[in-house]
């Protein structure tokens, strides 16, 4: 019988990271571990290396979480995997009630703006920003509040007990958030990995010298070496503005050729960290309402 | 005797994108539309061509503001200039009040978050997130609100007759935002620039085929033409999850040289868009508290 797993998620019980680590660990055998904030998060497993964590990074519509990739750099953590999700939003109450008889409805002001469409056609609602999707359905039950919706994932109908108003209310069906699995106990992780032959991933940060050309000659040794790339960000330095830090994520098939590109760029940067090595991850392969167009894969360049 | 200049701004007058603006125009023949929204800044340009924008791009401390990139995009207005300027936030008050009185500080999150070490020496203060800076100075005097404090610039505290409780509160002072100007008649602005030989940057948004190392090739065409990059970032295509736009910025000796490299790129890359072509811009050279490294100018690679 394996043992409980323990996850620290940023938001509530039923919150789309609490889905997304039921989709990647693929077990029933999960105890979440709520935070109200991702240093929150980081504190958690560092306390306790057995718990491992799960952190939005990316999401289709709105970009890169700036402020995970600092965090994650500066935490020492790794990531050992990733999953990308599809965000559906839920409008819900408690039990009995109409969407006539809701006057104010709570959440995350990303989960609010990315169900405007719906909202607009209910002007009577006003909208009110929470902390996280999850804590607002939690509290709608907590306080039996009439009256009050929170929209959030169907899981959070189950946990607390509410129904669904209004079914998938996002304006934008293709809406994937790309999830990492981070552990203070990286190289265990990886090696399974490597015995298993799945690792044909990895996230690096490092810094440039001011010379011309100088990612132009990085990209073009990965090049050589056939590893593509799945992300590029320019992010800047704290405390030296105008320099950069670039974060970028690499694809690949075979794991010795990705070392001997490391090793072949390593004279040309500085500060490479390698933030963790891990499998591409798989996806939640919905249907997208009306939208027919196949799902993509995550694109190379 | 020069026109006066209207410069719509997101925010109350007095906020950092006036005094931004004030600098790059380098007059005082400058009359502020303050706007509440970004789209609204965009709204109030598009219906009247004279109105120039200012709009904040990315920030030192916390990486490029995406959406304003989108809006940007979008828009088809151009950038025709740019500058960087040094954040310093205030705590403001009505006349006559000690910090000991003060139990509520009111201002944009952003800079509440930049003020945080100040503020945990002031546990009895409460925070409150607001829309803007120079709108919560405007709200607190319209108001007459004792006990309430602002965080906004200095120029805030003359427009409504603030006192300063105390100066400088940010927490790192090594923060400076670039801001963008922009304008719906770019074209002759772009002209007026090249008769005097002035433009040297260019921001570029484009997308790439999938094929490895398009990126790779791309970089290493720019850096044949001794075209330099200050920035790179992948956007998520909205509606083609794990597709990417990338916008770069570029500087150049030679205006026709860079013209060249563009034709150079056209066929490795798909629906360009050049968002601008200006002068670097210049920056605030305020001193940054006790902090005497010298300032950098913003690096290429």
């Amino acid at each position: 019988m394996n043992k409980i797993k323990q996850v620290a998620i940023q938001g509530g019980a039923g919150s789309n990271h609490e889905i997304a680590a039921k989709a990647f660990f693929n077990t029933e055998k999960l105890e979440m571990v709520p935070c109200q904030t991702f240093e929150e998060l980081f504190e958690t497993i560092k306390k306790d290396n057995t718990i491992y964590g799960i952190m939005a990074i990316e999401n289709t519509l709105v970009g890169s979480i700036l402020k995970n990739y600092t965090l994650l750099k500066d935490s020492g953590l790794v990531i050992i995997g990733e999953y990308k999700l599809r965000i559906k939003h839920q409008l819900l109450a408690l039990p009995g009630q109409k969407i006539e008889d809701i006057t104010e409805v709570h959440s995350h002001p990303m989960a609010l703006a990315q169900c405007e469409e719906f909202l607009k056609k209910h002007p009577h609602i006003k909208m009110i920003a929470s902390d996280d999707t999850a804590f607002s359905a939690e509290w709608v039950q907590k306080n039996q509040l009439k009256g009050i919706a929170a929209i959030a994932p169907e899981l959070a109908a189950k946990h607390y007990s509410l129904e669904i108003l209004a079914r998938d209310i996002e304006t934008n069906k293709r809406n994937f958030t790309r999830f990492l699995i981070i552990s203070d106990k990286g190289k265990t992780e990886v090696e399974d990995l490597l015995v298993k032959n799945q690792v044909n991933k990895s996230s690096l940060v490092f810094s440039l010298p001011h010379s011309e050309g100088s990612l132009s000659q990085v990209l073009s040794i990965l090049a050589f070496y056939n590893i593509n790339l799945t992300k590029i960000q320019s992010l800047p330095v704290v405390g030296h503005e105008w320099e950069y830090l670039f974060y970028i994520d690499l694809v690949f098939d075979d794991y010795n050729r990705y070392l001997q590109s490391l090793d072949a760029i390593r004279p040309l940067i500085s500060k490479l960290k390698v933030l963790g090595e891990y499998h591409v991850g798989k996806r939640s392969y919905d249907t997208i309402g009306n939208d027919n167009r196949p799902l993509s894969e995550q694109k190379t360049f």
